[in-house]
């Protein structure tokens, strides 16, 4: 009984079709090569964005931190929230990628952003002058790190006020297949329609083995970027092999089919967390639940194998009871679920 | 006919059948796997070094970058060849990882450092002071750049220059399992018992999709090593998809039949080559043929749809030749090697 | 009126009188003069710390990232208080210099930090595994950036805290002199008896042209330090004359009568603001007066020519009042206190 | 008898009028004063560059290493002299500004660049691809490290080049006063209109105490770099001090009264090393004198208690001569260069 996160499960049996296929012989080194070319065309035909540049690279740091050297200067002010992946769970690597970049942290319930939030570090920011460094980007997770999303809306206001002050926005995307399946809305509505600039879109908590997809929606922004990749060791002499995940991801759909089934499998688990009595700390909106349950539930959980992380939330502060964060993926076993609904209900 | 690099080839039957065996339902992330388990462990056998600390990454420059930085200060002074990989084809990706380390180039033919060469850059740099940076650390590659190998002698010649200096010795193993192939040599002979400190132990170039190992043989050395990883985006969530690749590799001396296959294509090339009036640059060690053949050669073999690359080599200047890199790859295809065989000799 | 800083105030004859007997002809550059000599000696006295290594810097910026680059690996946590001048005003140095470290900032009131905060803070690092990097120093300021003081007891709680993590403690002393001043204690109390590994003594604050001293007790941590300031462009050909201006400081106790003479400036300061109706926000403990006035005399003191700072302060929040900063330095006229008391008091 | 460096002597009495000058009461920090405003003006008018960007540094180190991160990324090949400053005597600044950009180093007499040797680098570099980094900078020096100046034909030659491949062209002009005064020539001559894009125009060794100017003639290119100099600790809060020295150097030509004086007294010295049987390695053409002596002169000097560096120059290799350098400054004893000049004479 593994809910600990997503990354812990298998990768699909078509990503392993797709690996298969792109063994053959000899091709081209360095991202040269066939498989390489149709993945990124078929991420520009999931996405609705003919222009955009596509690269691809094996882990979610490495994708959030080369946009972040990418779009800031290494005096540069990055804002995002809080509990941002980039901010707590990343080993400071935007700061060693941008060479020293800034991130300030903002507040939001469960994991969103608002916008006046927003509007108002920013404004601060300006004022810093030379003390506090250059305002000079904003980047926002999707589906957040607390499983809620932003609707196309709220993503577009969020922009409207980055585009104001000149600041880019990016999106971490890591569970982004998650965020569309909820919202039921294209990808493309979901970024750049919406105003974001570059997206990571996730593969590896969606039924990869490792990759993910770095998206410049402008080419202009992507200047250097190869080089950047280059240099930080994440250009892939068999680049096919990294391609080919995502191409088995971005054909026929099945990255929505893979999302829609862990967001499934979550609503499942968030109702039956709260027929044992627990407490949903955010409504489930992608495959990820967040509750308060009893310190005697938690441990007869815990004591029948599940496999789980405390998730730190003030508001249960005093209350007694523990914070929990439960991730289901696409193929989190169903009697799992079932049975850790067993043990909740006591 | 593509001999432009062993990177262009494809990976091997079994590296994808102990993908697929690592592919079960749940497994812990971030190298708490038992897959990831196993292939440090097949790793410190293979190396008879039960104390190492193995690490995996999924490319070279990766795995030279982070070494670099992990023995090296920022205003550290790195002695190299002038034709070293990292010098050469790593985009910086040192001076990157070290934030500024200076690589302090030495010439030496065939890729090979003399001893004496090394010790009187080391001496040299000991006399900069301030300005020059501080001496830090030693890499060589083995198998080289062009295709000579290091005996362990050689090794220990220079490990023992370093080490009397106080610097670490680095080996770049791109290649190593080319080299000891060539050697019949054990790895432990060539690297721990021969003064090596940190070996980048490859993969990619010999049946991996993309998987290293990076090895401190003294523990001590490795001090944090799993943080700057991380913060490089070069710690997997889905780890045993890199592990079981060099499990695959450690298992029943894969490593080393696929080496000696390579290493056997390319010496068929190489005689080949010189059946065809071309004249070897350097002697064939390893799996690399660098040869100068002439100018209607050259352009008969391209025409006939050769991929290689050029290769200058001051030797060849003013001779009319053109010097070439032509490399083998355990899976070559024998007609291929037959077919170049064939339009040299003309 | 210029109450927005201390640096914005002269030099004082003394440092000016020694940089005069400085400039005679030719001194061995980059510090193997015969002033850095007896300016690092003059330290060592004043702080009775025989073994210390003392280096000569020219701004309190350069300063404090240079010892956070000393003491943290670029996948460091840096424990400071949220108000903490590393964090607030020097534009993200400390990332630049350490190359990626993460400043963890903590709440307390007055700008210090309490021990039990710190004491947890430290903990939770501890439990973060790779995502959230590694423990690595903590930073205090004193005087902190409210002008109050930590007392050595104070100290001596939080570097207890700190080495029993095994982390060293920074002193930023911007201020330090204004601190010691204010507590009448020595130095050394302050410092290495209270358990400091690292010290940045400000003289530009203090009646110099622009130098700070860094010092580092245990010689073993400053290994390399000088190659640090050098590729850092922080090592003066002619050192002369910045450790001509320390030599000034440290002579005679001129850095404590400076001080002395600001803090008892801020203390007249600090009355007549209260006599003029305003609140202070914090005692006045060094050279600078915190205090809430109402937003009639903050235009009525603009209007007639003060120059200060506001300083955001939450407890201010919602009463309508205007929360500023006035700092005084050695020479700040007294005629100028005088007429902003006669303003406030309208 | 310091012939070691110019950065051995002292500052000049009107330097030191400036700073008396400079210290009254209260001033604007950061550069905000009127002291700054007037240095910058009078650099512009020096340069006749009205709309140039003009920053001041205290190091030389510091001048160069910025203008290298302004200009390159961290994937950048900066070209420059195998000779070059910031190759050999900065500790590895240029790397650790730009955060890892590669010096590609150029061999050429007398520490000057040849048009042709620049041309075919820069083409090399373009054919590189991601393996050698992206074509960024090209760096000369002007007084050279070899005492010898470019004209600004020579500097308009290699800026073509540079230009053709869109990359800019830095001057480091620590000694550049020196070569204007030998060239007869205007700055703005030897700068702008010959192409330069970035000059570092040297004060520390010719009369300030340690001060530099940083120009860029176009605005565009100095975008943010205020917040990279303060990122860096390299803005000072009390700016007058380092502009006052500028503004010195720049009133009523004293910068080139200074280096001529220098030239002159090299010149005196070139003539009495030739009179003493030494050979001198480059002319003279600034305040540097290059020359090989016998290993017999050599020891009588030094014993003499003559201060100067040995100078590597392989065309002395072989002679059984010792190459040295010698370099006078502004105010080098006249008297030490005949005692010098009657020691070689014997």
């Amino acid at each position: 009984m593994n809910f600990a996160s997503d990354n812990v499960f298998a990768a699909h049996p078509a990503v392993f079709a797709a690996l298969t296929k792109a063994n053959y012989g000899a091709a081209k080194s360095y991202g040269a090569d066939h498989v390489t070319d149709e993945a990124q065309e078929a991420m520009r035909d999931l996405l609705q964005a003919p222009d955009a540049v596509v690269r691809f690279v094996a882990t979610g740091t490495a994708a959030n931190a080369l946009v972040c050297a990418q779009l800031s200067p290494p005096y540069g002010r990055i804002y995002c929230h809080d509990d941002a992946h980039i901010q707590t769970s990343e080993c400071g690597a935007p700061e060693f990628f941008t060479h020293g970049a800034k991130l300030v942290t903002l507040q939001g319930d469960g994991g969103n952003l608002h916008p006046d939030t927003l509007s108002r570090a920013i404004a601060d920011g300006a004022d810093e002058g030379l003390n506090g460094g250059m305002n000079a980007m904003v980047s926002i997770t999707n589906a957040t790190e607390w499983g809620t999303v932003y609707s196309p809306d709220q993503v577009a206001a969020l922009a409207a006020i980055s585009h104001d002050a000149g600041l880019p926005l990016h999106m971490d995307g890591a569970r982004f297949s998650n965020a569309a399946a909820h919202l039921g809305c294209s990808p493309a509505e979901l970024t750049w329609k919406s105003g974001v600039d570059a997206l990571c879109f996730g593969g590896t908590k969606n039924g990869a083995m490792g990759a993910e997809a770095v998206v410049f929606f402008d080419p202009a922004r992507a200047e250097g970027f190869d080089y950047r990749r280059k240099q930080a060791g994440h250009v892939f002499s068999k680049n096919r092999f990294l391609a080919a995940q995502m191409l088995a991801l971005a054909t026929d759909g099945l990255w929505l089919d893979l999302a829609i089934r862990a967001n499934a499998k979550a609503s499942v688990l968030g109702q039956a967390v709260q027929n044992g009595g627990g407490r949903l700390l955010q409504p489930v909106q992608s495959n990820g639940v967040f509750a308060a349950i009893t310190p005697e539930t938690d441990q007869r959980a815990k004591a029948a194998g599940a496999y789980y992380y405390p998730w730190p939330d003030p508001s249960v502060a005093g209350t007694g009871l523990v914070p929990i964060r439960l991730v289901c993926a696409w193929d989190t076993p169903d009697q799992d679920i079932a049975a850790l609904g067993s043990i909740l209900a006591g």
